[in-house]
């Protein structure tokens, strides 16, 4: 069954109201008709399955079956800070493969190394979007706007129960991934540095702020790689 | 230090020698002179630590101080399959990441539910031997000439110690990464399926010939992304 997006407000009572490109897409290429039945994600964490009861010619309006909470989604909530690249291709990748493994949210930062470089936030959107279905996630990754490290650091790092911080200077610390601990329900933050890496003065303030170094094994991993093979090594189901 | 690549042809009686783009980085962009320290590897799974002893205008000669073998490289020897997907994009991504992740091997296979699609073997034998030098490996990985599933199974098997075959319909199995035995020295053959997974028998022709199916989580992975990830589980050190 394929899964279609309707934001929370066009969901109410028993009843959902799907409208634009997906009831385009359920309407005229799918060709689906009253009757049928089908999946709907509100991006916020809930499949809905359920029947289209009529179909005009700008909506389909579906009565909901069975609500899903927490459809596809792993049981951890992990936020994925990227430092933002020049090669924007890049980061699109990477928002895509990190919604297909359950990424909740991403958070664009500017480091000592990075260049200022305005972002496509919409188009990031986008692609979480397209990626949310393809993979069938029930949940819409948040794309961030930018911010800078120190200022991630000091409004919200109180809000995690774990962050990570992959430093790949020392190989003497603990693999991520290997002897895990349990992280079912935590709310966990992964930091990674742009090429280069982060600063000294940028990796003690993330210590001071609770985080954990990690490696991610001998080899230099590029930025955009770092972070998706973090967030692989930590969600889990 | 940064790596340079020089065949094993060129090395010999404790001295190589580097030529080409390698010597004309080395001479012009980096301006290195005799005396020099460098590190070159063979792309055979061995790096050398070299002093620079004489530059021509066409190479640059070096004596070799110390050999590290296997340096960079993980325990186990991972060949990884993937389909041959339509968008060339995506398995030229595919190739950087799993060399940066420190895959040995590429093998592009046709399956029942790939499309026939030449692909360009030798951009992607380039783009491995620069994502090598990228993450300072020394085996530079191999990207075979395309085959079949059958002929791959039949053929080479039994040169593997572990098959492992990502199955997406069944979540009740081991996760890949999740209890994982050690592979420390092993040949690891990851098989992971096109667009719409393998077929029945192809799956089953897969678990005849020894593989172990295993899952990667509930969210349905694009092909590429669950061959990365497949490869990301297992190797970790």
């Amino acid at each position: 069954m394929e899964s279609f997006y309707v934001p929370p407000d066009l969901i109410a009572n028993g009843h959902l109201t799907i409208r634009d490109e997906e009831h385009h897409h359920i309407t005229r290429v799918l060709r689906m008709n009253a009757g049928d039945t089908l999946r709907v994600v509100d991006g916020k964490g809930t499949a809905y399955v359920c029947r289209i009861t009529s179909v005009s010619s700008h909506e389909t309006v579906c009565t909901i079956d069975a609500t899903q909470p927490l459809y596809n989604e792993p049981s951890l909530h992990v936020s994925l800070m990227f430092p933002i690249l020049k090669n924007h291709n890049r980061i699109e990748w990477l928002v895509e493969k990190g919604t297909e493994l359950g990424v909740a949210g991403f958070i664009p930062v500017a480091t000592f190394r990075t260049v200022s470089n305005r972002l496509r936030i919409g188009r990031l959107r986008k692609i979480a979007a397209a990626a949310m279905k393809q993979c069938k996630r029930s949940l819409l990754p948040e794309i961030r706007e930018e911010t800078d490290l120190e200022t991630l650091l000091q409004n919200e790092a109180r809000t995690f129960d774990v962050i990570y911080i992959g430093d790949e200077e020392r190989t003497d610390i603990l693999r991520l991934g290997v002897g895990r601990q349990n992280l079912s329900g935590k709310r966990v933050l992964l930091l990674t540095g742009p090429e280069g890496g982060f600063t000294e003065e940028e990796t003690a303030l993330s210590i001071n702020h609770g985080a954990v170094p990690v490696t991610l094994g001998r080899r230099r991993l590029r930025a955009e790689t770092a972070a998706l093979i973090m967030a692989a090594n930590i969600i889990t189901d």
